[in-house]
């Protein structure tokens, strides 16, 4: 009703859902009036940035009269220096987000055909459909995506998008380079294979093909949200081959890379030992957390990321009853929204603090779910 | 041939040239090898953000591990208030041009009209361009907007889209309220117009229609990027009707502000006091700038802006020559890109000693070129 009065807007997007692809945790406070203790389901890194980042971000704040630079130059050219590649195969963009919805309006018309797994990434989904493509999907195996299916159901619908991350969220399991770049190296011609490496820092270096390894129906994503500790900024990148990665120019918010942001990054990718010493942090707190579910009488599944999906055990509307629990106690966490992995709940690695205010709120979540 | 390779990529984004609508100084110093003493070109504010908001931005600086709220409720709610609307007529974007491609994607489809001046912001034609719109021009009439000639083309065209920016970039001019009242309302139903004021706390307020006008199909667009001095942050808004606001979320980037910026335009917003000193600081800029250009025995065109245009008082070869006389002595300056606003250079206020530095580089520009 209200939309007619809009009739310039297309069709497509009169259609659309106003829906969040994810409700933020400051919302979720509003709503309750309960203002988080721990912040564990976004996946961000408690531990944050490198010292050094901080500082550049604040050296970098009275320059924030002058826009950045729209060819995000130095930041560019120091991650192709990084990955041993020419910068033509470096774009970037406002976090993986950004760059995905840039990827959706440069292959989806609508009815085009796009293959995902069923319960994976809701924002890219969300960029899918508000283009008016279709969505393919394939259940996963054992909470885990299921490399062959996918590959199966690209190969009978020849999509324009086969999207695959690896690790994988939301369950953090992961599947090893070989079997990688057989989906790579079968996935149709007319396909474009979207590799999302959001967690590739944190994943066992064998999950992770080699970075030379381009093809033109091939992009990977890696942001600086997770093992760099800067969610915050939104700069995430796209590798491919120069060919693919040119036709981002065409569309992309030249201007839209904040100047503090382009700073952090390039200070953050300079400070490779920061980001090791993360990465095991990370590390020990997922045993840690894998622990807490383990000894909560969970199942902890087995992850290569910042985060562990625990199993609850029972089905979507148990393991709800668990997460609001957990939320109500003060501790942000998420949980998928499709069967079957709503039997999970998923959980941001932290400080043991922060684990200590998790695995209490997370044995009242669950007296009171079986009291019930 | 390169995109023969890549057949998911639409024949639309394949037919696009590679162009960047603004070519930025950092691309211009790595080209020349010329480092520039004063930047004068991207109508950013030399004067800066207030002391307030780069203290929260170094305070914040540390919180960059989590992203920034979604709903970037808090910097919306601030906005509405400081224009005493309801929340559901704002939507914050990253800055005006990320707003303006979001608002083309709602609304063109290949093949769809929309209406703009001849030698109008670029960014706003990249956008129409990439979406596949079909860009219908009037021409500039004595150096401003045809307001008459706007509106009678989109009676006769009923375009998606009419473009409208007040004041005008890059001629500076502006029109006064009650002309854009009647643009407003005289607009097609069937079409959104789109009154540009990044430059609306500049202008006389006499040039601002109530920010309470509002109609299903108006959107106006204010940034932080020009008179707040903070055009590193990339944050801009669009106000209108709640049933237009609305389409916003069903398109744009959630996560796409960076939890810096917010907190910066949130700090910049409540210090009104400041942002009144710099306009004045601006307006005195302005005419000292003015004051130049009739020096040098150029004609300097009247400017509700932060920057001033000047005739060369020769053709676009001419105008042409002088910018480059003036980006070689190591100022940054910019010019129109089409006929008849080509005779034009643009230049953005300074401080004293960037205006001197300026004056120097045009005197010898000047010589240069007349000796040629």
């Amino acid at each position: 009703m209200m939309n007619e009065a809009i009739p310039a807007v297309t069709p497509l997007v009169r259609s659309l859902p106003a829906t969040i692809p994810f409700v933020g945790p400051e919302a979720i406070e509003r709503r309750t009036g309960v203002e988080f203790r721990a912040r564990l389901g976004a996946n961000e890194s408690v531990f944050g940035p490198s010292p050094r980042v901080v500082e550049a971000m604040r050296q970098a704040a009275s320059e924030s009269w002058s826009y950045g630079d729209p060819e995000v130059h130095e930041l560019r050219l120091a991650i192709a220096r990084h990955h041993g590649l020419p910068p033509e195969a470096i774009s970037v963009g406002e976090g993986i987000d950004g760059l995905l919805g840039l990827l959706v309006r440069m292959t989806i018309t609508p009815g085009d055909t796009v293959v995902t797994s069923f319960g994976g990434y809701p924002t890219f989904n969300y960029h899918v459909t508000g283009h008016g493509g279709v969505l393919v999907t394939v259940p996963y195996r054992d909470d885990a995506e299921d490399l062959d299916g996918l590959l199966a159901k690209a190969k009978q619908t020849r999509p324009k998008l086969l999207y695959f991350a690896n690790p994988d969220n939301p369950t953090g399991s992961w599947h090893e380079a070989d079997a990688v770049e057989r989906l790579i190296l079968e996935t149709p011609p007319e396909t474009i294979l979207i590799l999302d490496e959001a967690y590739g820092d944190l994943a066992p270096p064998s999950a992770l093909p080699a970075i030379s390894l381009l093809r033109p129906n091939l992009v990977r994503f890696r942001t600086f949200s997770k093992a760099y500790g800067l969610a915050g900024i939104r700069v995430g990148y796209a590798v491919g081959d120069p060919s693919l990665i040119a036709q981002f120019d065409k569309v992309r918010n030249h201007f839209g890379i904040s100047r503090v942001s382009q700073v952090a990054a390039l200070a953050a990718l300079s400070d490779q030992d920061y980001l090791r010493e993360t990465v095991e942090r990370i590390a020990a707190a997922r045993q840690r957390l894998s622990q807490i579910a383990v000894a909560a009488g969970l199942r902890p599944l087995a992850s290569g990321t910042n985060f562990v999906a625990i199993d609850c055990g029972g089905d979507g509307a148990h393991a709800r009853r668990i997460l609001e629990g957990v939320l109500r106690r003060g501790v942000f966490i998420r949980m998928p929204g499709t069967a079957p992995l709503d039997r999970l709940i998923r959980v941001t690695v932290g400080r043991d603090s922060e684990l200590d205010l998790f695995a209490e709120a997370l044995s009242g979540a669950l007296e009171e779910a079986h009291v019930r």
